[in-house]
Formats: structure tokens, sequence, C-alpha cells
């Protein structure tokens, strides 16, 4: 019963377009809403105490395929990604909350190896589950988590705080997870031709874990606490780099050099990568689901960093009038265009 | 690639049962965690002030339809009965995380509907916008929210305190929203089986508001603050009178009797059912949807309020021995079965 009116596409905004212009008249009444919209997390004042809160919503055939996806693993990926945010935001999480929309076709034992991962991740990151509910579904399934934690008032890293010359770090390797998701995606379609045949999925067990079972980054979190660094800004990477130093830059109205030859990618991702035919820098780039943290720091903070083997700098913060950039090893440099993943199905430019 | 193993239906456990099934080996880790799964709500103490959590997944098909549902009182419902979750805690709604799982055949101007409803929704009830997040959709529509607010730690209600002798009251009316419900099906058959004949919706402007554009009753938890009440339990009546009502006393270990006579049905309620040869006890008993406030009050306390036109009185607590019952106006008892709505298809007994 709706009339004929004025369409626009929600592909013609794209994803972060369409938040966007959901959002910008968005202002917060009370100033308890320390940050709302427009970070990985929300910050909110309860008498002094600074909760951070993220909620995220997966959908079947979007953002997983139950063809291949052991359910075991959906629930602790599903905890682990919005863990991932809370720590983004230099957070400590403390507890989710839980909610899943089934169809009839799911049985209970199913259900239950997703409330096995779900518990497995709450254990390994020390989170309680404060609330669960269930309720029915047409269709696909649906899972949202909200995810809440702690910060330090004063400590809290956002999107915007990268300033010139500071440096940019990024947790870990990237593109693997990515190259996991090739990998399932060619056996299903094998599976799909010819049920016959037996996916082959021995030897890729990294990039399937980092794809089906990723972590979430608390670690580095606690790192970077206990040599009292704070960074300028950080965001976790699920869109891929090149989306996440973007919006570092539009953000911190900043422009950046990456040099291409630091960016940290694993044997197993290249090796994969060669098998597929891809790049691998391109699904360092523009892969995501790395769940990895890019952050940026002083270069004063850098040299109390430099040691640890899990952060890796890549690049260093430049005035915004440079742009983004990406320099090779042979110093060339080129514009960076930023085409992550985007839920809408519009690459942004 | 699920391989044959026991299958048990989710229909035979039903929502309630599934939910206790899969939440009921969860402990809090952290004490920090006062109340976890098992109440409308999530009660966490962040240095020492009390944060109220709830989130709510909607499905279309299952909890809306967009035959005839306007996305603006959709968007409207969905933040009020989030809301309606925290001020059954006695809580005080401060904001709201929004994710919206989309596809393609949305234009923005109806995900702007959407969001002026939820807008209008936060404005009306002083609650903040603080996360947003779209994101697409295979399929049908889901919207999740998340609602958070505060409690003065020691007033929390929970649906377990319900006492002997404790008069249960229950505010503004029920059945109307169910009754609602049925005029909008009623029409939406008449025009698929003739999409000429115009939907006739007039004369039915109370019912349809309270199914399509439902409040929260925030002014009861101010008008109990106002006169120092703390209620011994509390519940919003989402799935209808006989299913909140036996929460509370499975909860405390209870019985009640509830004088039918006394529940309060609206003259237009009572009307529509008329026409429509439904019993109006049976609409206000497990109708549902009506997001009124249920909650039990010491005698002494009931006193104090039994001026007040928006609350009324309908039985009282027993010892857990007599069951949960019906009184009639000749004062015959009958057993009370909780035949409210279920979102898993299965009746509660």
């Amino acid at each position: 019963m709706v009339k004929k009116e004025k369409r626009t596409e929600l592909s013609e905004l794209g994803e972060f377009g369409l938040i966007n212009h959901l959002t910008k008249d968005i202002k917060a009444r009370h100033k308890e809403t320390v940050t709302g919209v427009g970070d990985d997390a929300a910050i909110l004042d309860y008498g002094g105490k600074h909760i951070v809160v993220t909620s995220d919503l997966l959908m079947e055939g979007i953002h997983f395929d139950l063809m291949y996806f052991p359910l075991k693993h959906l629930g602790y990926k599903a905890v682990t990604v919005n863990l991932s945010d809370i720590y983004a935001m230099n957070g400590h999480a403390r507890q989710i909350i839980i909610s899943i929309a089934l169809s009839a076709k799911f049985s209970l034992e199913q259900v239950e190896e997703i409330y096995r991962g779900i518990k497995l991740a709450c254990e390994k990151y020390d989170v309680d589950i404060a609330g669960g509910d269930t309720t029915s579904s047409m269709t696909g399934m649906a899972i949202n988590i909200t995810a809440l934690g702690e910060v330090v008032p004063g400590s809290a890293v956002y999107r915007s705080g990268a300033a010139n010359n500071d440096i940019i770090c990024v947790s870990g390797n990237l593109g693997a997870s990515y190259m996991g998701l090739q990998i399932l995606e060619r056996e299903k379609k094998i599976f799909i031709d010819n049920p016959e045949v037996k996916p082959e999925l021995e030897g890729y067990d990294y990039v399937l874990e980092r794809q089906l079972k990723p972590e979430a980054r608390k670690d580095i979190v606690e790192l970077l606490a206990a040599r009292e660094i704070v960074p300028t800004s950080m965001i976790d990477i699920s869109d891929g780099l090149s989306s996440e130093i973007n919006h570092i830059c539009t953000n911190s109205e900043a422009g950046c050099r990456l040099f291409t030859g630091h960016i940290p990618i694993d044997r197993e991702t290249e090796k994969v990568a060669g098998e597929m035919k891809i790049e691998p820098l391109m699904a360092a780039l523009n892969g995501g689901e790395d769940y990895e943290l890019l952050f940026t720091v002083r270069p004063d903070d850098y040299k109390k960093i430099e040691d640890i083997p899990q952060i890796k700098a890549i690049g260093h913060i430049t005035p915004v009038s440079d742009g983004l950039n990406l320099v090779s090893p042979e110093g060339s440099i080129i514009k960076l265009r930023s085409g992550g993943w985007n839920a809408m199905g519009k690459k942004e430019s």
C-alpha cells in the first residue's frame, strides 16, 4: 500500500553514505551520551563511569553462508566481531546480550551449537552473557549481539584523533580471512556443481580459521595499556585496511602514506593468493574481516612499542591536502582507493 | 553439510522453553553482572551505577507485516517496545542503538520514514540515539534495537519479588492492540482477494493506534516514584496478561487470583471484539502487545496509589499451592491457562 513516490536506491548512497545520511542530524540531548553515532561503539557516561556499547546485526546470506559456516564457529565469530568494536575504542569488554531469529528448519541441537560457540568466546574473552533471546524468522537466520564494556574516562580512542606525523600501526596480519573466504566459496561452487566431490579444505587451516573463527585483539589493548600508550586514533579492520584508514583520515581531517612493503601479510595468505591468482596486497587492502586493530600513535610513543612483534608500523599521517597514498617499495606513489567490502553493494571511492 | 544427527524441533520446547534451555547453565562470571538472563532487561553494575540494558530483534513477517504497517509507525514501535522493557525494571531509559537490515527493494525514502518514527519516539521519551547502523538483507527486513537506561540501586523491580497477599495491578487497558491486529488482518485478506476494494479502517482508530503505535508506560514508573512506591514485581505485557502473570508467579513461586470483572478493557475494544465475534476477555488475557505494566505492590502500598486512574487492581497473590486462578464476577473459579502469543508457535501450558 505504498504510494508512488520519489525513489532513491540505497545502492546510490552505499553503506557508509546511507548511515551518514540517516544519522547526520542526530544530536545527543543528554551530556551523558559522550559519543553517539559515527565510531566503532558509543560511549555513555553513567555517573562518571564510561560505558562502551556496540551492536551488530548479522544476516544469513550476507554476513555468513550456512552452506559452509559451522554453527559453533558462527556463534564464536558473532561474539568476537562485536568485542573487536569494544577493543577498537580502547575499552574492556564485560557483557554481551544475544538475540537470535530462527526459522523452523533449525533444530534445538543446531541452536545449541551456536550457543556453544558463543559461550566458548565468552569464556576466552572473560565476558558474561547478560541476556539471551530467541525468536522466529520467516526465512533466514539473524543474529544480533550487543557488547558492553568499560573505558577509563579520558582514554577512549576515536577515529578522529590522528595528527600529522603520527605513526600508523596495525596488529597481526591482513588478508588471510579474505583468502579463507575465497577457498570456501570455491569449494561451495564445486560442491553445488557436483555434490559427490568432497570439499578440499586441507592445507588451508590458517586462512580458514581466520575467516571462520576470528579473534578480537584484546591482547593489543592490554599491551598498549601496559606500556602506558594511548593511541591517537583506532579502528578495527572489518571492511579492509583501505576502508578503515579512510575512516581515520576522514574523521581526523588528515592524509596518509601507507608503505605497501610494510603491510603484514602471512606466508599462508600469500601462498593461497598465488594459487587463487589474487594479488596478496589487494586481499590485505580490500579483503576485510581481519578484525585486527589499525591505530595511530605519536612518533615518540612508537618507540615504546616498536619491539612488540604483533604490531607493525605501516605508514604515517600527513596533512589532509596530501590525500591518501600508497608508497611502493620502489618509492612510487599511487592514490589509495578505498574499495573495502561494502554491505550495501557499492564501492566507496 | 550437516551430518544426520538427533533432531529436536524447536516447536517442542516453545519460545520460553527454548530460552530457558539455552540459558539455564549460564552463570555470571563477574559480580558486576547483577542480573543477567531471565527478566525484561539485564542489570549491570558499573562503578555503583546500575545500568539497565535490553535488546529486541524484530523480524518482518513475524513481528510486523509491511502490507499494512506504515514504516514510520514501525520505527516508532520498535523503539517503544524496547523502552517498555526498561520501564518494566523500574528503570529510566537514556539511549538506544539501532541496527536495521534491508533488502535492495527498499528505497532511501522508505528508510527515512523508519528513522522518522524512531526519532519521534526518541523525542517523546527523551532518549538519545547513540548508534545507528544499516546492513543488507537477502530477504525480509530485520530491526534490532538495544535500549539502555539507569535504575537507582536497590529499586530495580524483577519478576521474582511478588509475595502472598500482594495486590496485582495493571496500567491502562488490555486487548486493544490485539483487536487492532484482527482488523488489519481482516482488511489485508479482503485486499488480497480483491485489490479494488479499499480497506475499511475508519472508526477503528483507537485499536489500530494501540497496535501500530503503542506507547511505553514511562508515566507509570514516574507516578510510582513520585509516591515512593517500589513494586514487589513488575513485567510489561508483550505476550498477553495470562503469559505475563505466569512469569511473575513462576519466578516468585506464588499463585494468584485475577478477578475477570476488574480487568480493564476499553469500550472500543469491546465494540470491535463484538463485531469480530471474539470474547473481549480472551483478547485481554491472550492478545498481547499491550505494552502496559503488570506489577504487584504490598497491600499497604496499594492504598497510596488506588486513586490513580491509570492503574487498576485486578487481583492478588496467593500461595503457590493455589495455582493461577481466574475469578468470575459471580465468584466461580477457573484455572488460568497461559495461552499468550508465543513467537515459537507453541502455546505454553
